[in-house]
């Protein structure tokens, strides 16, 4: 698996074991319930993940965007139809989302390239 | 048309007049290119006004959102649906998007009733 | 009861049912969680009622602090520890805060006055 | 004096009444510094308060942005420079500001007829 | 003292000197009324650091998360109050917080190791 | 070139042509947007620069704020107006803004040094 995506993997895990250690209730059920939100309903899990990446790209949340371009690259979106999303998301949030375009872009080529 | 859509509509339709009368090019061809953004593609139109909603409610801009909600009953989004892109916005975006989903939803009941 | 106040709560009470009655189970269990959040544990419920004000004033949702201001006033803060968390909340989050911290003094007044 | 400009200037006067009576000495000494951020140094005022423009646009807060239209009129800002104004500020923030420059837009335009 | 804190300490330190060596006396009195603003008043300052965390970590701010880490552990903040104010941070913030929390988390394992 | 510019430079660069390659034409229209912008009209570049900085450093997009800080150096804005530049940042956008105020220092120190 290429660097950027192991990294990011492995971190996340990593740091994911530390919190649940804790055992806040709060905090276990949101994750439960994130978890949730993604799954098949009146809409499919493709365009939820498409819903959730967009989101992450505006608020600017860069592990966030890694995490459902990962998603995404499972639920076979293509790369226009992925531009299309970088597309929405750099006009309704400006040109401060270019540069986590960029790093969208670089990480979108090494799922690409697996 | 019910109370609220009209508010709206007449409002955004005498301030763009007056912003256009003005002749900032940047702004004209920003406003252009807002409309390339959701026409059909890779994706089509009703997933990207889904896509433009869920970046509407995460930034939270009711004005926004009333737009996209619009376009998307236009598109033939349903309730069910509509209320899973909710779902995706409130959970990416906390409790804090909880009162334009107050606003969005009073704004829905008012375009399903027309 | 205030102006303000009954305004608030009743908007909020008539289009929490409204958004409830869609049955969309990501939402509603979201609130759930939204209310154990400020239940007594390691700190208590006053404690966290500053922290949620804190938060929803440098995110500056008023509707999210009209909430908190309620709850701190039922909790008990005074005037002197709520200007400041006020005064946090507009170092932290500069005087873009300033308006929210208007209208939150203007609904303290109200709360004060019961 | 215009509806709007008479509206916000008397609610803006008497909430900061309201504010500073209760004496929070960080909120009195951060209004005392936001006055001096604006005058002049190596930088003019017109070009600060163009500053202070911008930045309250692409946050969002429509208050700030009529504080600071209104300074902008008293230095002497034409149309024409503060539409390129509204232009960085939606190319900057994406078109989650155009609402707000709707706004603005229309509190310029009574600024203009007085 | 472990490498996370050092690194942190150490270059906030020396780009601090760079900027107040450029003595702008906005930037000079800004940090003085920082550092006012959570000293002890009506509030204790173990509260009024666990209100800047929280804001801190709604505004996704890593570097202002560290500070108030700091801060909250030279205060006693226990691990258990600390996932408290972590949960009220992801509730009203959403999902967008959970790498933030990583990474606060991450440094808390350090702070508390020392 | 010292060693902070290079490296965004070089990254910016690789990742425009990735992206650009995708034929994406909201994505080409809006960086052409985005260069007309800046360009002199009714404000000169020099302002334009400023605004587009402070706008990012209240965004807190910290490669945004590279971007300006170059350009502003090519337009000749002093060190004394720059700081002025980030004394509206701060107080406009809080102490939050303080850590990526650190990083454009550092990285000005380096566009002086060249």
């Amino acid at each position: 698996m290429a660097n950027l995506i192991q990294e990011f993997n492995d971190y996340r895990a990593r740091m994911n074991e530390v919190i649940l250690s804790k055992n806040n209730l709060v905090m276990k059920r949101l994750w439960n319930l994130d978890t949730n939100t993604y799954e098949a309903g009146a809409l499919d899990t493709k365009t939820k993940e498409m819903l959730g990446l967009v989101a992450s790209m505006v608020l600017r949340c860069d592990d966030c965007i890694k995490y459902h371009l990962g998603k995404a690259h499972e639920e076979g979106v293509t790369t226009a139809e992925l531009y299309e999303v970088f597309a929405v998301a750099n006009i309704v949030g400006g040109t401060i989302v270019i540069p986590h375009t960029r790093r969208a872009a670089e990480y979108w080529e090494e799922l690409s390239a697996q």
